[in-house]
């Protein structure tokens, strides 16, 4: 990194820590009795406060979505290349926000925080959540922020889903909604690829049934083998053929027909798993996995996504991608079917891309113009 | 199961264990002392030896491909359904062979066997095999059962790659040859999920670095997961989408909130897993993922599968499933492109089916009648 950040970054970014000290009521009957979240802003809010924008995080994202946090920093925020000055989310119209949810494990609290009522941290004990309770802590720091409405909130695979139930409990707080690589609810073999991830989390010896902070252990192996899982299915076939083929590493089959990774596509996970396994928290990805299963956006409107959307005021852009095999573009056009027989404004694309589902995450000319004039149309309202 | 056995059925069989006692030189430069082969046989071998068919099992499979062990079996072979008096590879017409291939864990020679030069389970010290080694093992039981040309080679996935090796290495002994599910080479998705499985294995601590057998413990949980890995990607979503759907264990989602497992697909899948653990050899599926990971069918060609291809003289039956996403019908496709070019005769179908790669081994009545018509063919040539 130079010193200098380069042009259109969101340049030095310092994440602040809201405390929230009263109780927060949570789906599943228990409550949290005070929480922090790890926040990110981008840009400033204008003074009639209506040019904010909510991006919502995906199973392993977080608060940094764009900008650095020093001048070493290797790369920039998750979601730099749309964030910024210039960019789609353009951090001169707009003041961008984005935080670490709660359950998650960069900061906010959630597993590794400490449980008040045992002075240790909640490990297995944090309690299970759904989207909905994502919103009611997003909800409260809007009001902290002093935004009463959304000028969109914005959200890629689970993020999307985060920014569809928004869009239903509190329709007057939402002007767009952008619902990016997502669904309304997970096929069988998405719980099944993430119930593989988690049965791997939780047979690594070092999970310790969920306990491993306490017995100061990480569960490793098995974080990486869930990462490889999913990291496998959010690619397509397509690219993981352009990009590794089937090279392998030692040169020739001969030489390394007895070494126990050959292919250059198989070094590759085990790097992103081990990478992935450094930093990221067991509970954290097997609580957030269950709120992927759990949400059923319609299961409390009857199963009748039309009767959900119908409470929606919202505008909404739904974005999908061709070669993503798991949020395909079919859910995506299933959310646009429902939003049009509830007569909500709704624009669609599926865009062309061979990377599969990280797709909503990459650079893609189409999918950039696409963004950008949709969030000039946002920007045209604040 | 009553006491005599359903029409159309192969019947009573009784595995037969062959021996050969010369060494086998194998592809990586060692070679088995000795070996045994198990094997099955159907029908009867006619007078002019001409209408034998060799069964090749993939990676989970063995001898057993048709009829009962015994009158308490619940379930006959594995391939049952499409072998017996009247059905579409006919033991009324046929002379049907099936193994146990060398490196399998059902009697044959394998990681289970004791290394005689040791006196202890070969384990991971078993050679690493390539289809080649199950032609040349193959071949020799051919010899030893009288057969000069099998009918037919005829192989699913792992199987289909067999079948077509003994196409190219033995061109004069394969009148026909049935690729059905398989491909030619596994794509980066494919070797990915055998890596994870693989690691899967190795990260079980009961794997014991491949010593589990001597050391007296069984790697169940990777074998396990790696089962279900293997089985998510054996269906297609669809199907799993019909099957369980999202349906609930508990009927409720509140109530089964904190329970480690929710949905019925998860159950599914674990109960297949623990199945699979309870008699497949670690080692072995080790090893044969590997196998399915070199194969490249044209690489010793100059990658020219149409210069391969020019060297066989059966004919070629191939065969696809539209929703098959591990050996998806384009792998089919290539062959059949790769085989006309070659000029050799081909007949080729995809089969609409939504049971993915799995559609290989399940009744189908289009895939039944083709199978049928196919084989009528071959028996005219007997």
């Amino acid at each position: 990194m130079p010193d200098s950040f380069p042009p259109g970054s969101a340049g030095l970014v310092v994440p602040e820590v809201h405390r929230f000290d009263s109780p927060l009521e949570l789906s599943c009957g228990r409550s949290l009795p005070a929480f922090e979240l790890v926040v990110e802003t981008y840009g400033e809010l204008n003074a009639a406060r209506s040019n904010a924008v909510l991006i919502c995080h995906a199973l392993s994202g977080h608060h940094h979505a764009a900008g650095f946090h020093g001048s070493e920093d290797a790369r920039p925020g998750w979601w730099d290349h749309y964030i910024g000055p210039g960019k789609p989310i353009d951090t001169e119209t707009f003041y961008v926000v984005c935080l670490n949810n709660i359950g998650g494990c960069h900061g906010s609290t959630g597993p590794r925080s400490l449980n008040p009522e045992t002075g240790r941290p909640w490990g297995k004990h944090f309690p299970p959540l759904r989207v909905r309770d994502w919103v009611k802590s997003q909800a409260l720091l809007a009001d902290r922020l002093g935004i009463e409405q959304w000028a969109a909130v914005v959200g890629g695979s689970l993020g999307g889903m985060n920014a569809m139930r928004w869009a239903v409990e509190h329709p007057e707080r939402v002007r767009h909604c952008l619902v990016i690589a997502s669904a309304m609810k997970l096929t069988a073999q998405n719980i099944a690829f993430n119930e593989i991830a988690r049965r791997a989390i939780r047979s690594d010896p070092d999970f310790r049934d969920g306990d491993f902070a306490e017995q100061g252990v990480v569960p490793r192996n098995g974080l990486a083998l869930a990462r490889m899982v999913g990291h496998v299915t959010y690619l397509s076939d397509a690219l993981m053929g352009l990009r590794f083929g089937r090279e392998l590493r030692s040169g020739s089959l001969q030489r390394g027909f007895e070494a126990p990774v050959q292919f250059a596509v198989e070094s590759y996970l085990h790097h992103q798993g081990e990478k992935f396994a450094e930093d990221f928290d067991a509970n954290t990805y097997i609580l957030i996995t269950k709120m992927l299963d759990y949400f059923d956006f319609a299961r409390d409107y009857g199963d009748d996504p039309v009767r959900a959307f119908s409470r929606a005021q919202a505008r909404f852009l739904v974005v999908a991608f061709s070669s993503d095999w798991r949020f395909a573009p079919e859910r995506s056009r299933e959310i646009v079917r429902a939003l049009v027989a509830a007569n909500r404004d709704v624009s669609h694309a599926c865009i062309e891309s061979d990377m599969g589902h990280d797709a909503f995450l990459l650079p893609n000319s189409r999918y950039e113009a696409l963004f950008r004039a949709y969030m000039g149309r946002v920007a045209g309202t604040c």
